[in-house]
């Protein structure tokens, strides 16, 4: 499939494959795509360091991508992953822990302070 | 919470309610979200028409929305939501119904002549 990059980006939804958890949102550009294709492991471009960053690659936090999907106009991925520990660099298993009102519904299953020199993940 | 905005929207990612099924991804800005929470039916902001729409208002296949997530960088949301028929303007359940490589997941369960007068849903 030919993905529709958008100033040469591409949102990523991330989904556990196997309790189908939304886990993040984050961004692509097509050398993070292939990279996460090759090496079998997520790959995104932080657009705040302009660089492209392995999942996990500081925290350990890996996700290894079983799947990629793509949607109806290929302007958006989908990747189904096997997370390690805690999407959230704030310590949860999902970055969507809160309501829009405000009401945390995941508890805190990692300490993040003792897994990221600095909360940029 | 305070939602971050950028350029006046924010990405929705659009999650089965029973299924956990990954729907579709939409953008919406600070007024379509107002409505979603009035109403309980999901609206989004179409870039392309640059106006608010609500999902199924041409073809019905509205949007129920149980609950509005927030991301812990609170600029993304996820509404978890009771489906109605199809949520892809192409007639499958979900937008993401094909692989990276091509290969189509799901049945079309719906024909998309019949329920748009268009295909800009």
């Amino acid at each position: 499939m030919d993905i529709e990059y958008q100033n040469g980006l591409v949102p990523v939804v991330v989904q556990d494959y196997n309790t189908l958890e939304v886990l993040m949102v984050a961004w692509a550009d097509d050398e993070a795509v292939r990279l996460t294709m090759e090496t079998g492991y997520a790959h995104y471009y932080s657009r705040s360091r302009k660089k492209i960053w392995k999942k996990g690659e500081e925290s350990g936090h890996i996700q290894r991508v079983h799947q990629i999907r793509t949607d109806c106009d290929a302007d958006t991925l989908l990747y189904l992953v096997s997370q390690s520990g805690a999407a959230c660099h704030m310590g949860y298993r999902s970055c969507f822990f809160r309501t829009i009102e405000g009401e945390v519904l995941l508890d805190r299953i990692v300490d993040p302070k003792k897994v990221y020199n600095n909360t940029n993940e």
